[in-house]
C-alpha cells in the first residue's frame, strides 16, 4: 500500500462495510432503488455526509447530494458520485465504491485544510441499475432533462415510477429545476467489472468512452414437425439456424475486438418454442447485445449482422425476420481536459494507468451531455461484478480516491477561465 | 379412388368426424385422456362399437374393448386398433384413424358374412400421448405388464394415475389380469407423421420397426460475465459452446440418416441462463432426442456425442458435463410373419407399399412384448400431426383399412398352427 496518500483508505472501508450490512439478510448484497432498504442505505449515507460537514438534500430526481461550498460559487459545481442501489444478489463495490471515495475526497479536502473556489457535490445517484421498474439510470437522466417521455407512467405492482420517485424523496414535477447547467465537472470511479486491470497489474483504467449499446433482436421461424418422423433432409429447424448465427456473432465479435477501440458481441437471450424434446424447434429469439467505443465498428457490425440474416436464411431455409434494432445508442467520449486532469493525478500518485474504453453504461454517460465529465476504473477481482463475490481491495479504491482528490484539486483550478 | 374395396369409407371418416366433435371448444382438437372430455369420446365408440355388434368391456388398464368372437376362441385373439385421446391443440388423425379403421374392418367382416376362427378384437387404448401424467401409452404398457414401478402413484394436481384409470374405468389393482397371454397377433394402423409417403406418392407404409428413442441431456458450465466488460478472449460462454454442439448434432444426424435405417437426431429441449441481455450466458441445458431402427448406429451415435463433449469443451474452455442418458429404448422389430401378411394385402387391394420405419413411438412397441406385432401408416398432409391442421384423405385410410382387412383373413387362417 502507498503509504503517503492524501486520503485516509480506513474511512473509505468503514463506509463501505456500514452500506454492506444495510442488505436482504437472505440474498447479499441486495438493496435495490425504490425498497425501504435502498432508504436505510440513504440514511446512513446522509448521516456521514453530514459528520463531513457537507449540507445534504435530495434533489428533484431523486438523488442524494451532499454539498461543500466553494470560496466563489458562482463558478459552478465539480461533482464527484456514483451509486449506492445493487442489483438482485449484487456485491458490496459496484457503484458504492464511487460515491465512498467521492465522500472520502470531501473529508481529505477538510484534513488538508483546502477549500476549493468551486462548490463539490457528492452524489449519490438514484437507480443507476436496472430497476424494478425496468429502466436505468434514473438519478443521472433526471439530472440531465433526459427521462423519456412516459417513463414517469411505468408501474411495478401498484406504484409508479413518479410516486417511487416521491417516495425516495425526489419530485418530479418539477422539471425546471431536473436539469443543472452549473455542473462544470463531473468525476466517477467505479469497479472494472471486467479483468482487465487485475490481469495487467495496473491501478488505473482511465476511462476514454463509455461504449454504446446496440441491442439487435433476430426472430428464427422454422416449423414445428415431428422429431421422429421427420427426415432430417426435410426440416427447418430454427435452433439449427439460431445456433449457427450465434457462432457467427461470436467470430464477428472477435474480429472486431481485434480491430480499433473497445467491441463486444453477446448473445445474452436466446429461448427456443415450442422447447419440447420431440419437436423440432419452429422458433428462437435472440438478443445480441453489441458494445462499441467507435460508432463507425458499430454500423460496421450492424451491416454484418443483416448479411448473415440473409446467409444462414438461405443456407438453412429458415425464415429470419430483419434483425430488429431494439436500442441503439451512441459511445460518450469522454472529456479531454477531465480525462487529462485525470492521468495527470494518476501521475502525480504514482499510480500506473492505462486508457480503456468502458464496456458498461454508467451514470458518467448521461453527466456527460450536461457536463464535462470522465470516470476512472480500479481492479475488481477476476474481474467480477453483479455478484456477491464481487471483490475490490480497499488500497486499490483508496489509490483511486488520491486520484480524484488531486484531479479535483487540478480542475478547481483550471477551469475558472471558463463559464 | 378405389371402388371395390371390402371397407366402406363413408363409416370411416363418419367415425372420425363424429369423434372429432367431441373437442374442448376453443382449442381444436383436444380430447386429452383422464378427462370428461375423453370419456365423451369412450361413449361415442363404445355405442358405435355395440352397433357394430361387438362386445365391450374396459379391461384392468382403462382400455375400451370391442370383442368379436370367433368360431374357436381357444385359437386366441387377433387385435386391432389404436388410442383415442389427443395431444392439446392435435388432431383429427392421429390414432383416431386406427380406431376407426380397427371398427371398420369388424364392420366389413360382418358384411361380407366373414366369421373369424380366432376371437378379434378391437381397442382404443387409454393415454398413448403424453398425458397430465407426464407419462404416454399407459393403456398398451399396462396390457403388456410393463407400467414401471411407481408411475401408478404419480400425481397430477390432487389425482394419481391410479385413481385417473379408475375413473376412465380401469382397475390397475388387478396386475394379474393385466398381461395379456391370448394374443396372437396385432396390427394397427397408423398416419405417418412425416412426409416420406405422400412425397413418394405411395399409398401404405408397411413399418419394419419402430425406432428406438434415446434422450441425452448435456449441461454446459461457462462463467456469467458482464457482456460489456468482459473481452471476447476472456469468456467461457455456454451459449456459444452448446451453439457449436447443437450444429455438430444436426451435422451428426444428418451423417447417420444417410447410412442403413431410419435415423433422427433433433436438439428439442434447450434453455440458457441467466437468460439476460447483458450477461454472458453461464448455463444451458439442452436435450438431443436421437431415433434409430438399428441399435448398432445409436451405439456409435452416443459414443460420437461423448467424443463432441469432450472436443467442444476443449475448444470452448467451458464445462460440459459428460452426456446423461436420460432415457434409451431399443428399436422394436416388427414381427416377420405379420409384416408378410400386410404386404401381402396390399398386394392383394392394389395399394402401393414401401417399407419404412416408424420415427415415433406408437402402442404396437409394447404390445410387441406380448404379441406378434406391426403397423401400417397412410400419407398425413405435408407430413404434419399433432396439430389441428392434421388432415389424412379418407380414401388413403379407407385403401389402409382394406389392406387391415385382409392381413386379418391371412392370419386368422396361418396363425392357427401356432398355440
Amino acid at each position: 500500500m502507498k503509504t503517503n496518500l492524501s486520503v485516509d483508505a480506513t474511512r473509505i472501508s468503514d463506509t463501505i462495510r456500514g452500506l454492506s450490512r444495510i442488505t436482504e439478510p437472505d440474498r447479499p448484497y441486495t438493496r435495490r432503488a425504490f425498497t425501504p432498504l435502498f432508504l436505510e442505505g440513504r440514511a446512513f449515507l446522509e448521516e456521514r455526509f453530514r459528520a463531513a460537514g457537507l449540507e445534504t438534500r435530495i434533489d428533484a430526481s431523486g438523488n442524494l447530494i451532499g454539498r461543500r461550498k466553494g470560496r466563489r460559487s458562482g463558478l459552478g459545481t465539480i461533482m464527484l458520485g456514483s451509486h449506492s442501489d445493487t442489483v438482485p444478489e449484487g456485491g458490496r463495490f459496484d457503484g458504492i465504491a464511487g460515491v465512498a471515495a467521492a465522500l472520502e475526497v470531501a473529508r481529505s479536502l477538510d484534513d488538508a485544510g483546502i477549500r476549493l473556489d468551486h462548490d463539490l457535490e457528492i452524489i449519490d445517484f438514484l437507480a443507476e441499475e436496472v430497476s424494478i421498474f425496468g429502466v436505468s439510470c434514473i438519478g443521472s437522466r433526471g439530472m440531465a432533462g433526459l427521462i423519456p417521455d412516459g417513463w414517469l407512467s411505468r408501474m411495478q405492482g401498484d406504484l409508479t415510477l413518479r410516486q417511487g420517485m416521491i417516495d425516495m424523496g425526489g419530485d418530479p414535477s418539477r422539471p425546471a429545476q431536473q436539469t443543472r447547467s452549473d455542473i462544470k465537472a463531473f468525476l466517477e470511479l467505479h469497479i472494472e467489472q471486467g479483468p482487465v486491470l487485475e490481469s495487467e497489474h495496473c491501478d488505473i483504467g482511465v476511462v476514454t468512452a463509455i461504449s454504446g449499446i446496440t441491442r439487435i433482436e433476430l426472430l428464427f421461424e422454422g416449423q414445428a414437425d415431428h422429431a421422429g418422423t421427420t427426415p432430417m433432409g426435410a426440416r427447418r429447424d430454427a435452433l439449427v439456424a439460431a445456433a449457427r448465427m450465434v457462432g457467427e456473432v461470436e467470430r464477428l465479435g472477435k474480429e472486431f475486438s481485434r480491430g480499433e477501440g473497445h467491441f463486444t458481441a453477446t448473445v445474452g437471450e436466446f429461448s427456443i418454442e415450442p422447447n419440447a424434446a420431440n419437436v423440432v424447434p419452429s422458433r428462437v429469439r435472440l438478443l445480441i447485445d453489441a458494445r462499441a467505443e467507435l460508432r463507425p465498428e458499430m454500423e460496421r457490425f450492424i451491416v454484418e449482422v443483416d448479411q448473415l440474416a440473409v446467409d444462414v436464411q438461405r443456407e438453412t431455409g429458415v425464415s429470419i425476420a430483419a434483425p430488429k434494432l431494439i436500442s441503439d445508442s451512441f459511445p460518450t467520449p469522454s472529456d479531454p481536459s477531465v480525462l487529462h486532469a485525470l492521468e495527470q493525478a494518476c501521475e502525480d500518485t504514482g499510480a500506473t494507468h492505462r486508457r480503456m474504453a468502458s464496456g458498461a453504461g454508467h451514470d458518467t454517460a448521461w453527466m456527460a451531455r450536461i457536463a464535462r465529465a470522465a470516470m476512472i476504473f480500479v481492479a475488481c477481482r477476476d474481474g467480477r461484478s453483479h455478484t456477491s463475490d464481487e471483490w475490490a481491495e480497499t488500497d486499490d479504491i483508496a489509490l483511486g480516491t488520491a486520484v480524484l482528490f488531486e484531479a479535483v484539486r487540478t480542475l478547481d483550478r483550471d477551469l475558472q477561465g471558463e463559464r
